[in-house]
């Protein structure tokens, strides 16, 4: 297991120099730089842009596609009420901190979680271990951002380092008055200030506002895109004939409003969420039946169990084997654990940077019975990436009781069910008029009686002709029931139909944090182990490289120009994204330029182009050239982008050619 | 010109009818329903994303991919510092007006609107002529909701009838004061109580909202995707290396809070906004380089002059007449009306349905300089889909002034110019002490003379070794300055770089109104003029369809099974969306429900297919089926999918097919 963030090379990141090659190749931006930015708030600019709308489509190849999933496009803009109904507005929060003094906020956790891991650093500095900054396996990610003196070499005891890691491992299962002990308990203080933060209180994540003129119908930008898809399952159900299991998916923009964002793409404000919501009868285990296609699968597991014995070791298994020893709790479950870890091996995320990690019960969404995160390793930690949670029937559930919408599934069972059991048959007639106001009530009281008790009324009932209950809310707490107006009897009767809320498995997707771990897991710095000066290279998979190929003419002479126009036309009618770059710098530049832009493929036309036709075609990884007809470059580039073909196999077919990439003049 | 909604084989369009087929299936449905809903928000069901989907899909490839654009992805929330300097904070608003009895909320232009095509229907009643709901040939959508007793067959003056038909051809011209004093000049009343209306206030249509925990920031969700491209307009040149003229283009969710949004997908609060910025030296004439690959392509154009004449008949030219004639100002402008036209033919818009209107003074949005809108006609009349704004230099240069960041193109000039003129040289060692605090206003104030002024004062100084400045802010007015301080002499000097601030072309596509229109476009109903029940159906083009083939099994059997799974997989690695019906309905009603969802093919696997490996391929709009391998009809497909051949090519080369479609029994 890793535990110091690399390159795709195994050479330390420099996380500086990554960061300053993103930026000045525009990847992302922060928005609203020149009014000085907002923290939290990011723009993509044109490779980023291109990245993230790659990786999104293998999404809805790989998952809406593959299985027939039902995609929706549900409003950002969501009313109070259904957010109060799906308990956001009640639970959907954070624990923040105030400096009393400063005025500072802090999110809690992440201020225990710094503070404690400055005392460790302090520690391992003061027994004259080197630390390494980067060195970091705990579950969430670093901020390393409070202002103040900060870490200082000072001894600790061994059974106070004992008790700092502990509480690290399960630093996301503290509610608010926890965290609040811990601060009391190991007298955090804010290092700049010197006193210790007010107690925590929650902070709703939401981003209020006020829908209409009259400024009367509270709403909310939506925290997930969960809610709309439940909102229309009954629509969906119908729309899907009736037929169940089936998932819907949706990809939109979400919003929370993070107490203190630092971490660049990995918290943010606003953000893309891909998710899916799978709809499964509760009853038969949820078994999957595409469960068979995934079981061999090995994925690194890091337990809830394991967590709160104040461990981080995870461990290896098939989803096979961990659906039937139980730790993860079901094959929908596990199928879809799987199903992410393919995706995210498609898409060119390192297999030795991938695990999934168990939620403690605190730290679990108030929706969820169970989840797993897969999270993945960076120079921020151990980021969670992808969610995997058991909402159970909560969400169907809790709306249909608020609204009266029946969400649920009807369906014809294939041997009927005899239901024998005592019944309670009231004479309408009769007994509206007997009880007046209260009949109501006397009603839903009798209805409510248990099995044992109405057989017992029953009896009574035939020997008496009347009974007595108890019914709070009417005069003096009884009424007598006589036997003209109600008949209690032992009835048998058969139904057809099973109705049931089903439970929803639902993965979910941050792109933006799959995006950016993307990023560090696939750049590398060339000549960095030479003497030469080290260049950025990121060796995106060509599925997801923002543009495929790069064409270069070697000169700016007007004979080049329909060549270069006539290539680009037909890379554009073969889907396959290029550009252009006739500016005057050395091809070696141009190269270089989108060697960190991470275009897998370069299109040299040079005199000899113009003369017989050929073209060179160079991998950005080997920076090996072959040199072909125009024709036969374009078909490899269509087998290279389709991933039919590698590039040893263009290497065995087509002739290589040397050149000299970083000296030939131009112009 | 067209004068009432039709569908597309022109029968009259029954608007009910095709708004619950849609519903029904699931191409829009409003937001929240089960709580009743919120004015103004639709999600959009599997059919309807995917429709979107295309829609984008083929925007990106006909404007992105095609002109090389810079793709970019900003976020909504929005400071009100950048919305601020844009102007939005002070003038993005419309006008409304309150019913001070019910306290119902109008907005004014659409009050005034409703009200003058009342008293015109019922004039017309009057005069004993039918009137036709769907007969609007005016300006903008009509929505028919104030309740009330509303029209009334009341007879109108010859003279009235044309004040209020002027009135209404420039309805969009009007501001507040004068919407109010047209409510009070025609005694404008509510129907629902009989009263006339507060006068017009403007109300802000962005929603608010706050960012941090502290609620310090005050933010918004932004009205439009431009101002994001403005402002990372510097970081966007540097990535085209400097090189202009370019483009940048965004497509994302924009929010505006509609004072009484009611009339389903044409008017909504959240909305996908797909805009293109193409910035363009102002200088030459706004020249573009491809404008001759569209100078013939005719358009209907409606401009300014005709509609403040109070008349709505537009004229047919061809753009690069349109432009030689200055009826469209230059070549980018009218390059990008003659794309724009280009696009919706592509997706499938009727070509009778579809003309440009230029916008009136008052109409315009505060940053724009000209403004057209491609309109299509529909059943709520002519509609706004897509706007071509002239924005100028306004949003460059708010936000240079604002912040001090160079929005600016720094341009090498070929021949150097040579500038002559009096300079102002200020010794600032002594300037400085000799002025104190003052020295930085008295300064600014010597900078900003004209020529004219500091050709007198060179002369006064030199005859006279001081002059005495007006100077605002300084102790009485005055500012003695003496040749020791500051030397004014006539200059000359050699440029070799140019500064501008681009002028931009704003193309901005409303997705959801084009989405909408495009689903009347191509709607018709089946069987409507024979004796049969009608059955809708919609004839997108393969290339917007939300599903290109229905893969219809004829029987359950499990023979079936793996043919189709076959099937189903090979068009997925063709990349063609299909979707199976394995339904116990009949054949005939599986293809009809497919109809509605306007899937352009379908195949039948029947018992013959067992045998022989044969399969049907239906097309929807004549039903005509033929039958072959299933090779040769994926190929088929591919080629139709593709847009390489057309239903008649495959009629000639495959074998037709006779059935009965609807009465073919299942199981």
């Amino acid at each position: 297991m890793t535990t110091t963030a690399t390159t795709l090379k195994g050479q330390p990141l420099d996380k500086q120099v990554l960061d300053s090659m993103l930026r000045r190749r525009l990847f992302y931006t922060p928005s609203f730089e020149i009014y000085g930015g907002v923290s939290g708030l990011y723009d993509y600019g044109p490779p980023g842009c291109a990245l993230q709308a790659n990786i999104v489509d293998l999404w809805r190849k790989h998952f809406i596609l593959e299985e027939d999933m039902l995609e929706v496009d549900c409003t950002v803009l969501t009313p109070h009420e259904v957010l109060k109904t799906s308990g956001h507005v009640d639970k959907f929060a954070d624990w923040m901190c105030k400096d009393s003094k400063s005025g500072e906020i802090f999110r809690a956790d992440h201020f225990v979680e710094e503070i404690l891991e400055q005392r460790l650093n302090g520690n391992k500095e003061a027994r004259g271990h080197k630390v390494d900054e980067a060195a970091k396996d705990d579950p969430k990610k670093k901020k390393k951002k409070l202002k103040g003196k900060g870490q200082e070499a000072v001894l600790l005891e061994d059974a106070v380092v004992q008790e700092y890691e502990e509480t690290l491992a399960q630093i996301d299962n503290y509610n608010g008055e926890q965290l609040g002990e811990l601060i009391k308990k190991f007298d955090l203080r804010n290092p700049a200030t010197g006193i210790q933060p007010e107690p925590p209180v929650a902070f709703n994540l939401m981003f209020g506002t006020q829908i209409g003129p009259s400024g009367g119908l509270q709403g909310y930008m939506r925290p997930e895109t969960a809610q709309g898809q439940f909102l229309n399952f009954s629509k969906l159900l119908e729309f899907n004939m009736q037929s169940m299991p089936f998932a819907s998916a949706s990809i939109g923009k979400s919003y929370r409003n993070e107490i203190s964002p630092r971490a660049g793409l990995l918290r943010v404000r606003e953000f893309l969420l891909a998710e899916i919501e799978h709809f499964v009868d509760p009853e038969g285990g949820k078994k999957h039946h595409r469960f068979h296609e995934v079981e061999n699968i090995e994925l690194v597991l890091l337990d809830r169990d394991t967590q709160l014995s104040g461990k981080t070791t995870p461990r290896t298994l098939t989803i096979g084997a961990a659906v039937r020893d139980r730790v993860v709790d079901n094959e929908t479950l596990g199928y879809f654990l799987a199903r992410i870890h393919l995706f995210l091996e498609k898409i060119g995320v390192d297999q030795t940077k991938i695990r999934f990690r168990q939620h403690m019960a605190n730290e679990m969404a108030h929706y969820a019975t169970d989840c797993w995160d897969a999270e993945l390793f960076t120079s921020a930690g151990w980021v969670e990436c992808v969610g995997c949670a058991d909402r159970s029937a909560y969400d169907l559930t809790v709306h249909a009781k608020k609204t009266g919408a029946p969400l649920i599934v009807r369906q014809r069972l294939e041997t009927p069910k005899v239901i024998e059991e005592w019944t309670v048959d009231i004479d309408k007639k009769k007994f509206g008029p007997r009880f007046k106001k209260d009949a109501k009530v006397v009603e839903t009281a009798l209805l409510a009686l248990s099995q044992d008790k109405l057989e017992a009324l029953s009896k009574d009932l035939k020997a008496n002709g009347t009974v007595t209950l108890d019914v709070a809310g009417v005069a003096d707490g009884k009424a007598e029931v006589s036997s003209d107006l109600v008949a209690i009897e032992f009835t048998k009767r058969t139904e057809n139909v099973r109705e049931f809320t089903p439970n929803v498995i639902e993965p979910s997707f941050g792109i933006g944090r799959i995006l950016y771990s993307l990023l560090e897991h696939n750049y590398w710095s060339r000549g960095a182990d030479g003497g030469d000066e080290a260049r950025g290279v990121i060796s995106f998979v060509p599925a997801v490289a923002p543009t495929k190929v790069l064409i270069v003419p070697i000169s700016s002479k007007d004979e080049f120009k329909p060549i270069v126009r006539g290539l680009s036309q037909k890379l554009r009618a073969l889907g396959v994204a290029s550009r252009v770059d006739d500016s005057t710098a050395s091809i070696g530049k141009r190269y270089s330029r989108n060697d960190e832009l991470g275009t897998p493929f370069g299109v040299t036309i040079d005199f000899q182009t113009v003369s017989d036709g050929s073209v060179t075609l160079r991998e950005r990884d080997s920076t090996v050239q072959v040199r072909a007809s125009e024709d036969k470059i374009l078909e490899a580039i269509q087998a290279l982008t389709k991933g039919t073909k590698t590039w040893k196999d263009i290497q065995a077919e087509l002739p290589v050619f040397e050149s000299q990439e970083t000296e030939i003049p131009v112009r």
